[in-house]
C-alpha cells in the first residue's frame, strides 16, 4: 500500500485520534493508520486517493492537506 | 435541584464535552448539564454529591475540582 502523510490541523485530543481513525476506517477498512497527535500528521497506508482520505477527516471538522 | 460548578483540567474540543456530559449523565440520568470548554468549568445540576460527579468526570481523564 502506499504511504500518504497528511496535516491535520485541529486534532487535541485522543478523541479526535480515535474519530479520525474510525472515519478513515469507514473508507478503507484496510487502512493502515498512524496519527501523531503532537506534531498535526496522520500516516496512512492505503490505496485510496488522498482526496478521499482529505474529505473523510475534514468530515469531522479537521482541517486536512496532503504533506508536501 | 442544586447547582454545582466544578473546574475541570484536561478539556480541549467537543469530543470531551460530550465524553463529560455522558459520563455524569450515566450517574445521573436527570443531571442538567453545562460544559464551558474554553472556561474549563463545568455545571452540572444534579442532587448528587459532588464527589460522585468528580469521580465520574475523572473516570474520563479529566481532572475535576470543585469550585470554591
Amino acid at each position: 500500500m502506499v504511504m500518504q502523510v497528511f496535516n491535520v490541523k485541529g486534532m487535541s485530543c485522543g478523541h479526535c485520534v480515535r474519530a479520525i481513525e474510525t472515519a478513515i476506517k469507514a473508507v478503507d477498512e484496510n487502512a493502515d493508520i498512524d496519527v501523531e497527535l503532537k506534531l498535526g500528521k496522520v500516516k496512512v497506508q492505503s490505496e485510496l486517493p488522498p482526496n478521499e482520505i482529505i474529505n473523510a477527516i475534514n468530515a469531522e471538522g479537521y482541517e486536512a492537506v496532503l504533506a508536501s
